[in-house]
């Protein structure tokens, strides 16, 4: 190859390469968020620059509900044990006078509501447990599936957004390894996260009912039991990340003030650190909420958020596509 | 290049290739118990084979103590304790007459026995909590930095077993995932084991106090306290493994009893399989114990695991070296 040519093709190389990270995050409008998010990579992972971090300690944690996929009218995993509550139905006759369940069955979201986070949480325990891990992880499969979002019409899983999508993968493609760290169910999200999101079982934390080890007719299975063992929410997210990682990530991508505290212990340690707020405000698009929602509420995060120089991303204007 | 040379070039490669899984056992005799550590590894990873299983499931769990380093003439994390007790004397003067604190102050290892499993872990919890997660780990550098084991006079960080550093390598080196799953703590083992074994924090499994999330003066803190998390010994086990993995493993690597569970739960499901357990027959060298040890006993999984398809590894006669 002549000398000029050679030139010329490294050049456009060299181009191509410096285009790179944009030309991942495609779904992004070049807008400041996505700018904040590629100065930060760029920041971390270039060699010899005081803000470099090493492959092993780039962290990125990511809430699920709201932030990954949709959240509205209700968390998805709300959905499933609603849909449970009816297919159990039968085996529990009490049920029909006793709340939460009567409200389920019912379909009265209001009563239901205002069960209360107790309420939510006694429903989830008793459609979730007894089962074997392996045959839970079947139940929610067969769920997944089949069942359709009821104002939309679709299947959950096309309601992950493509932003973040195109975000995971323009991490892992400068050596991030992301974590899903949501307040839904571990054993939940496990089944969906791999082939939705690329996040493989061990790294995906949430909140968590018991579980024993038995031997039944020679056979061991993992039994799930009727007792909270984490709530992974709010201070208990860098908890979960303590216990789970035990290392401080360096970037933190939440929609909700139960993010709060993720976004405050990752962001609050020397060196480069990313706190990424999805605000959603694009009725037109997908659902408009933030202070005064029952899923998802965001008030804290919006007022402290920029203070703390945290971005807020506005689906809006941020985003070129949501799903 | 000459064809000849070329050929001869590649079937050079392709021989040294075949001899890369013996030489990365190099400490390990020529026994049948190495023969089936690398016959399950070829099997597990050559395409097409029935046997195959892709790198993302290639879980392999090791017990700590006693199977990573040694563990007598009592755990390590004791000594620490221990040693923590007599560091923290002056500001408990009740101690002195207090046990299982007094039995730690005299160093009297007879009533120290006495207090039984509880009393041990008395004496870790009151040793280990209210530091902030940052200063236990600076507490445990220090200690591990200086330190030294009673009867070897050697740094306990000199104990490790060089066989289990070679099959830690040999199973990375063939797309495995190692992972640690201890009855020791967690957040002790977190600050030791990547430079020991290589085993980065998320890859640590063990046992863990209760925490919390604190912002003291605007800087947050992960705190811990004086409640048990979570006991990772013989049931507890698989419930760590699948609480922190989410996925069986398809080989462990234990030494006691309180492997028995983490290793019927890796072997018994379908497909290939790999069961080892170190036995201490080695008073020349290191330890000779098992069925009546107050640490590592041995019993059950002498009797059972030959039946169960597991491999009793003798440290006297399958390892070329012990540290």
């Amino acid at each position: 190859m002549k000398p000029l040519r050679l030139t010329l093709l490294l050049f456009a190389l060299a181009l191509s390469r410096m285009g790179f990270a944009d030309d991942l995050l495609p779904s992004w409008n070049d807008t400041a968020a996505k700018a904040a998010i590629v100065k930060f990579v760029n920041r971390v992972t270039t060699e010899g620059s005081a803000d470099f971090v090493p492959p092993a300690d780039r962290i990125a944690v990511f809430d699920n509900d709201g932030t990954l996929w949709s959240e509205q009218p209700m968390y998805f995993q709300l959905a499933f044990a609603l849909d449970r509550v009816k297919a159990l139905a039968p085996r529990h006759p009490e049920w029909k006078n006793q709340q939460p369940f009567k409200a389920a069955l019912e379909g009265d979201m209001k009563a239901l509501a205002e069960t209360g986070e107790h309420g939510l949480l006694e429903l989830v325990i008793a459609t979730h447990a007894g089962n074997t891990s392996e045959e839970f992880a079947q139940i929610v499969r067969d769920w997944v599936s089949t069942a359709r979002h009821p104002k939309l019409g679709r299947p959950y899983t096309e309601l992950v957004f493509q932003p973040m999508l195109d975000l995971l993968t323009y991490l892992r493609a400068n050596g991030f390894k992301t974590y899903i760290v949501s307040g839904g169910g571990i054993e939940f999200l496990r089944v969906v996260a791999e082939e939705l999101y690329g996040v493989p079982p061990e790294q995906v934390i949430g909140s968590s009912v018991k579980t024993k080890y038995e031997v039944r007719d020679g056979k061991p299975a993992i039994v799930r039991l009727s007792e909270i063992d984490f709530i992974d929410d709010k201070t208990g997210k860098p908890v979960g990340i303590h216990k789970f990682i035990g290392k401080r990530p360096i970037m933190a991508v939440g929609n909700s003030d139960g993010d709060f505290q993720m976004l405050e212990w990752t962001t609050s340690a020397p060196g480069a650190r990313l706190g990424l707020i999805v605000h959603h405000d694009n009725a037109e698009r997908e659902f408009a909420y933030d202070r005064k929602s029952a899923f998802g509420k965001l008030d804290r995060g919006l007022d402290e958020g920029p203070k703390r120089g945290w971005t807020i991303v506005s689906m809006k204007n941020d985003w070129r596509a949501v799903w």
